[in-house]
């Protein structure tokens, strides 16, 4: 998308107001009302038949009248108004619009149709447009409040945070919270129903401008998610951190999702596989959200897993102890030298453990504050600190003029946990860059977000010199595709996934279909005794369910019995059933099974499942999903974050599995996955057999399905 | 233990402050401010030889030089004087001490043993003892301010709260962080060192006082479990939830522990599983013990798991369905009428359906507020209702309003979330007894915690009827003890582990022991072919890694070979193993492995463990555990929260397992550990094999090892 048009938006010369209103408690009156409170520098043209002058101002009829060139367009109607006034918007060569009216698609059927036709006139008339159904926005920067949210009122201190938000009520709740912290927030939208503009191209805007540097978001579903991967990316390179808190996860959300705003709430499991992926911070809820704001306005970012905690009180030592390590952060011993320092510092009854406990004893003596952190700060196991403390309203003063101290000097992440802390220390805390959070949990929570991202952006520099091969297979896939359709088929024959998995380099178990018992005994031969025989049958998708497999085959005249018995049941199992003949395959031994799956995801494209087979699957659903195609590093990580992944390490007497051979072919498949998209609707390599450190990979099944023809173009 | 003594100490009718101050910012100094400035009723004695008078009260040199009988002693003496002090208080008749000193256990052996020494002054006086290093306690409905705390300054209010704690520092900042939310706590006890009172001792006391209806706890560490339980039995009696946090879980942070107050944290999962078999409502933080004393307080019992939710945004709603369904809520769809009487009141662009979303319409019609909730609070799906709103500065008054008529007609619980609430809303809610909490995950999960609470009280009211059968086995288990150590041994051998078990109800797999290839063969012939054979020694207890068990023996001849084959391998793999004979077995098939273990834990004693075999337990931990004995509630509940416990129900074609005779097991077993109590340190049984639905649970082998001698006395 072209920034310039959206500059006109964000960043307009001049704005008319469409049903302005002199009535500045009126939805139609408050932009007006916020434009000149706030000392917006452009040129505000109201427009109102109504009225010839508006608080001062020239009113006009229709934008047609306005004299002079506009930027952007305000639009306060009745729905059935907007339509036309956006075409006369453009008629007039007004680039961009946001539209607060409601009763559009969140009302019904007649709503959508409206929205759709909303939708058409901006395009046609070369428009972009915020909403219908937005708060609007605000650009704090240059004073440009497109909003009617409460949020307009009270002070508008600019500021580095930008935060795009789905939901306006919601969003404008979270936007009080951050003020009442003293978090500068420079813009703050609200997508509305996207009509036109969506989430992530307003993301996109407020991310790219160098007065950013965090951006925070609020979704309950995306119509299209990979131009938010496209936005993820783009920040990684800046540097910007993206927080999301993405609701929408359970049925009952999803449920609400879909009444609330008309969009889509795609599954929570890709959600997360993707944003992991992609250094998006996931905020579990608004506190959360505004917490892991607040630790990346104000710290750097750690350079590993290691926490330092020093507190005033053994016990919430102990509590944040414990959460840090719930949550993968390592609570390090200190090295020697460290706790030989903080044993000169640290009264008897403390700890120079980590936590460290240096006592109420730093309110007597002062320097121990100070010098206690700084010895942590230095320590090499240490990445990040922590800071405990409790109320003090007495020795607030002294408390924030020594960690003022500590910080300056700090090149690591220190965040401060104060409980139940007088107002007025926060707020010398924050003004000084110091990230405070007023619990012991929430700072932990807060520290396992910096290191969440230092990690995704680590992966994401390895990772951006290693270009994915590519995959190159896409015509191969679209002539096979077309010829699979052209015959009526939705699903490949084995031999033909096969195929395409060889062809981006998975090694597949050897194999020969065989249509007559003497065919298969002839492959049997050829491949070697012993063998598996399986029915090859597009109506038969779990062949295990349809006893139509038979495995451990040696000799001649097993095999001739097993085709027969294996056809038999088959038959018995779905009669209809088009049966294309019997695989024989080479018996693959001793590997761990594992599930390697694409999926076509209606928000993500194509994306990758890892999971280990059997029970970790098919009962404890362990699996993790990326968008494809996957880095090195993208594959590791999902593998590592099953919770059975120990199991490839060998477990009950096995020989430990060959991850890196796994590693390759998820790769390999995610490859396939890439160049498939549009084409290809689900692919199961199930099982990937990995066999023992050195012996590599093999798919031993799989299963393709064809998008059906007309969706999920690429 | 005796009420009336810890009446003394609670609520002295006299008290002596040993070591007392006229300077009221020292730790000596500061009870008698308290006691004066707060009122206590009863006569107050200082001690100390440097003066005559103190605070216009006479001072006496001694206790032995105090006129009057003296209930309780306050001593804020140099640890160095404190054993001597407690031996003339108890040599006075003074019942009851609270000493501040600090010291003792926690700064190392001397320490240590001078904490002995005052235990014993205090045994032997009779005199029971609140310390040492404790800031104390206070008891506000009596005003008896026994503490140095920073929480005896400002207002102290009565209150039905009480709050015992292991942390004095992290406890003091709790303590502060309710009297900001306006939660009234009655006692305020810090536990110290426990010399010799407790904290479930302390915890015991508080409880049992009427004026209190919720308590509180921190705990790092339990001395002795067991006596925790007996507590949380009598609050369930008394239908007094018992709220606590318990830190510790972690590596690190039981490191911490140990080196913070010298009590030794126990292992999580237990801690985990007894909580909950004790409707102990764990807490994770500080912020979640004050949420769900103050959910505890305003709110009834919900009857069930539904949650309807109401807010003024939409947003807000999907974020609260999500968290409430991923902790195990349910967000009912509404009944049709409810959906139908809804729509008559809330807007159309707002939602009838749970979560419901009323809008910020409810601002301009007040009378939307009070009907929506109403009416989904009559909804028969509907357990208890959360309305969320943020910020509403303006119209605080009217909410508040709103909110008091619908809570003075609620029968089931009403929970506000409310963001960037302001003070005044926050006060006057508070103050009319309606639970409000500052975000909306936090209400959600405050409503888990009444749920479960209500669950666990229901779970003990069913079970109370139905008196868990007395095993009866203990003399017989004692016999064998004695037996077995006589010879030498601490493994029982498989016969007797059997036989244990089927004295307690438990089904073995009928087995005989050979000691020759001629008596395997008699056996299988009796028990019937094919059959299991197993080493037996007490040398070897994994059989299959030693690869000693030969399985599927069908045949005379075979099981000849078999026996040797199984004897070279347990001689190949433990060349010095006292081989006891071979176990000839019948073959259980079809059955799921489940393990059904017993530990000795050294805070709760026996307690019972369950998971499913193979990886659940190896790889993923997918345990649950209990204190024995087990109701049938216990056994039932324990099963179904283990992750794989869908395995049960039949999975991967299997048929569904007996899981009525699984839980007869646990209970059989669990009876024998309470029966066995000081006698074994580990039993397995590994696996019980379920089987098919009515076919029962067979135990295939089982391994008990008993208690060092002198350990685990019961």
């Amino acid at each position: 998308m072209s920034r310039a048009a959206l500059d006109r938006l964000f960043r307009p010369r001049s704005i008319a107001l469409l049903g302005a209103s002199e009535d500045f408690v009126k939805i139609s009156g408050r932009p007006l009302k916020f434009l000149l409170d706030k000392g917006y520098g452009g040129k505000i043209f109201p427009v109102n038949p109504k009225y010839t002058t508006l608080a001062g101002l020239p009113c006009y009829p229709n934008v047609a009248a306005i004299p002079e060139p506009v930027d952007l367009a305000i639009v306060a109607l009745p729905a059935a108004a907007v339509v036309d006034a956006v075409t006369q918007c453009a008629a007039r060569g007004i680039p961009a619009a946001v539209v607060f009216s409601s009763g559009f698609g969140e009302v019904g059927e007649d709503g959508r149709r409206l929205e759709l036709q909303l939708a058409e006139a901006a395009r046609r008339g070369g428009l972009r447009l915020c909403g219908p159904n937005t708060l609007g926005f605000m650009n704090t920067f240059d004073r440009v409040m497109a909003t009617f949210s409460q949020a307009g009122e009270g002070e508008a201190s600019e500021g580095p945070v930008a935060f795009v938000t789905q939901s306006g009520a919601f969003g404008t709740a979270i936007f009080a919270l951050a003020r009442q912290r003293g978090l500068p927030f420079g813009y703050f939208v609200n997508s509305g129903n996207e009509a036109d503009l969506d989430f992530a191209d307003l993301l996109d805007y407020v991310v790219a401008d160098p007065r950013v540097r965090v951006a925070a978001g609020y979704i309950e579903g995306l119509k299209d998610g990979r131009k938010l991967l496209a936005v993820s990316e783009r920040a990684l390179e800046l540097g910007k951190p993206l927080v999301v808190a993405k609701v929408g996860r359970s049925s009952a959300g999803a449920r609400a999702a879909l009444s609330h705003t008309g969009s889509l709430a795609g599954s929570d499991r890709v959600y997360s596989g993707v944003f992991r992926q992609k250094g998006i911070v996931r905020a579990a809820h608004d506190e959360e959200l505004l917490d892991l704001v607040s630790a990346f306005l104000h710290c750097p970012l750690p350079e590993g897993r290691g926490v330092g905690i020093v507190t005033q009180s053994g016990g919430a030592g102990v509590l944040m102890a414990d959460r840090a390590e719930e949550i993968g952060l390592v609570v390090p011993e200190l090295a020697e030298e460290t706790k030989e320092r903080l044993r000169k510092v640290i009264p008897a009854f403390g700890s120079a453990k980590n936590p460290v406990d240096i006592t109420a004893q730093f309110i007597a003596d002062p320097g121990l504050l100070r010098s206690s952190l700084e010895i942590v700060l230095q320590d090499p196991h240490v990445d990040a600190a922590i800071f405990y403390l409790g109320l003090m309203e007495r020795f607030a003063d002294q408390v924030v003029a020594n960690l003022r101290e500590v910080h300056a000097g700090a090149k690591k992440p220190l965040l401060v946990a104060w409980a139940g802390a007088p107002e007025a220390g926060l707020r010398a805390l924050g003004q000084s860059g110091i990230c405070v959070l007023p619990s012991a949990a929430r700072a932990v929570n807060a520290v396992r977000g910096l290191v969440e991202y230092a990690e995704a952006r680590s992966r994401w520099k390895q990772s951006r010199g290693a270009e994915s091969r590519p995959g190159g297979g896409r015509e191969q896939i679209q002539s096979l595709v077309r010829a699979c359709r052209s015959e009526g088929r939705r699903v490949l024959t084995t031999g033909e996934s096969f195929g395409l998995l060889s062809r981006y380099g998975v090694r597949v178990a050897r194999s020969r279909l065989s249509r007559t018992p003497a065919e298969a005994a002839q492959a049997a031969e050829e491949i070697g005794y012993p063998v598996a025989l399986k029915i090859e049958s597009p109506a038969i998708r779990h062949k295990t369910e349809a006893k139509a497999l038979r495995l451990d085959v040696a000799g001649r005249q097993e095999v001739l019995r097993a085709f027969q018995e294996v056809v038999t049941e088959a038959r018995r199992h779905a009669p209809e059933a088009d049966i294309h003949g019997v695989l024989v395959q080479e018996m693959v031994r001793d590997g761990t099974e594992v599930v390697v799956g694409v999926h076509h995801d209606p928000q993500f494209g194509p994306v990758v499942m890892v999971g280990l087979g059997g029970i970790f699957v098919e009962v404890l659903e362990d699996v993790s999903f990326r968008a494809a195609p996957l880095s090195r590093e993208d594959a590791e990580q999902m593998v590592a974050e099953l919770r059975g992944a120990r199991v490839l390490e060998g477990v009950r007497g096995r020989p430990p599995a060959d991850v890196p051979s796994l590693i390759e072919a998820l790769m390999a498949v995610s490859r396939l996955a890439a160049d498939a998209a549009g084409e290809i609707a689900e692919l199961d390599v199930n099982p990937l057999l990995v066999l023992p450190g050195g012996r590599g990979a093999v798919a031993v099944d799989a299963l393709t399905v064809l998008a059906e023809p007309g969706t999920g173009s690429p």
